[in-house]
């Protein structure tokens, strides 16, 4: 198993994601090919004394900065970090991608270099966050502004899949995001999506999932385009941040609270972790031929270790064959004509 | 100052209804019509030892249940408590008009009872919610699950026009609900409503505002459409509920930790007030010719109480005329044809 690393995407690199991969290749066995110039990552590693002994290094003329168009990364940056790391998993130098570069010039890159799985019209970030009973699905978490009600079938055998063979999730329940749990809620897109994923026998649809309930788990895998699933997402964060600072706050209001705190130290630090993206790994981004792993952009050594063993688990599981198999009828014969004319 | 209550609406009617409207009564020195089937009305104020002398009634039949169509509020549910209420508005036997019932009959009747005002297309439900430094609104909350640029920059006058008048919001900020702060992100909506509010003279835009953000309180108003409003509310009541049950958990542990719940019990109580969303009251529907307030559905008597005294703020702050006139031009010149059609 070799995995292929970005060595110069997200905000704590290389510095942080060397360490993680150091950490990974000792926990996981895994070979693993950097991505990036290899003169800093050597001076990083020898500054820092990591030892990057066994490991291998694929050379790039530096990084493609988050606030570029992602496109970019085929034409001025197809030789930054992410770009030669996409091109390494596309011509079979390694068995899965991990970045916590651009999300989305990854996207561009999964698209475009490593590319689509036949039949799939859309790739989906499948975003996989805390919640109250264990973790659930967001997909898509933001590759996709405007979608078909096709494509959010796709979303939701892929992510199904996904739950099922890389999270151990038995017969994962999937819901449709809406504002409402009656089949005729929502814009055109859901309530056009709602009767294909109620007819598609390869997952196991529970109908609409109301924002409030799914943080609670009501779903294991929530269905959305990428503009609704990134507000939904960001709000949970928003909520999140905001709420535990202020529970912070209540405590640092008097010596008595000070006390009180240092008794729930441990049981609200599990709690924070419980909730933390980052404890998770990363998100895969399906609906493509190799597994590629978008790690969080502010990843330190821990999360992007963990992305790692996402990268490992996805590729061991074997989820994309099953994908490819299990594709909606309807997807793949719409698929051609359209994918040509985008490219 | 008299003020017309749906007496049937809410999962609490009629009693804390009543309740709620005998306090504002007494606390506000309102005038209060309440609406809903007469008889039940004064066996339930007998029963409960309320007094509902000074105050008047005017009968209906029944309520219309939430699980129904809102558009049947104007055929087989015109006499409904609600009904009644929006005719009571309209013909001016009262200055506003409070209900906690179905939020979507309340805005059919708000559209075509009460009517809009003259040059909005689509009038919309301002959610007041509650953040980290005060007090912002979303708009729209869920009246209108698809709309144009246009209606959002109408949402944006409208919901400057209320912060600033009712809820005292100096020069009220106002962002763009979006996936990101550069102008070309987003869906063809906001693409093209951005343009529109920069150059709209009566708001003052700060640009996009990302999900993460507004829980902190980045912008005073929030502008969006219906689906994504209500997909945010929604998220951030989960998000809340789970956390907080979770913080509860926490806290249950042992008899330690229940020992250091109860020094924090005060200040944790105060949070839970601060991040409660029945404590402000109720979410105007704005665009229409006159006050209308929509109480939570859960509302007991204080939140209901609260919701009359935004009626009441509403009603005396002239923001209905200050949104007549500032209203932008566009829309204005698009509406009449579009509303005829719509009826």
């Amino acid at each position: 198993m070799r995995i292929i690393v970005d060595a110069f995407g997200g905000d704590n690199a290389p510095l942080e994601i060397l360490k993680g991969a150091v950490a990974a290749k000792n926990e996981f066995g895994c070979d693993i090919l950097l991505c990036g110039d290899e003169e800093q990552i050597r001076a990083c590693a020898k500054e820092n004394d990591i030892d990057l002994s066994g490991m291998d290094i694929e050379t790039a003329d530096g990084f493609i900065p988050v606030e570029e168009d992602p496109r970019s990364l085929l034409k001025q940056y197809k030789n930054s970090s992410l770009g030669v790391a996409c091109r390494a998993l596309a011509e079979g130098r390694g068995d899965a991608l991990v970045s916590a570069g651009s999300t989305g010039a990854l996207v561009v890159g999964a698209i475009f270099i490593v590319k689509r799985i036949k039949g799939v019209r859309r790739p989906a970030i499948a975003t996989i966050m805390p919640g109250d009973k264990g973790n659930f699905m967001l997909i898509d978490g933001g590759a996709n502004i405007e979608v078909t009600p096709e494509a959010l079938d796709t979303f939701a055998l892929m992510g199904s899949v996904y739950m099922d063979k890389v999270m151990g999730v038995n017969d994962p329940k999937v819901g449709l995001l809406n504002i409402g749990v009656e089949p005729n809620k929502g814009t055109e897109l859901q309530k056009h999506a709602y009767p294909l994923l109620e007819q598609n026998e390869h997952i196991h649809f529970i109908g609409n999932a109301e924002a409030r309930d799914v943080p609670a788990c009501v779903a294991d895998v929530v269905v959305c385009d990428g503009f609704t699933g990134n507000v939904f997402l960001k709000t949970y964060e928003g909520v999140a941040l905001t709420l535990f600072s202020n529970v912070k706050e209540v405590m640092m209001k008097s010596t008595m609270t000070k006390v009180a705190a240092l008794i729930l130290k441990g049981g609200l630090k599990e709690l924070k972790t419980k909730f933390d993206a980052n404890a998770v790994g990363g998100a895969p981004i399906l609906g493509v031929q190799k597994p590629v792993i978008k790690a969080h952009g502010s990843s330190k050594e821990v999360a992007f270790k963990n992305a790692i063993r996402q990268a490992i688990s996805f590729t061991e599981s074997g989820a994309i064959a099953t994908i490819e198999e299990n594709l909606p009828k309807k997807e793949r014969a719409d698929e051609s004509a359209e994918t040509e004319a985008e490219e």
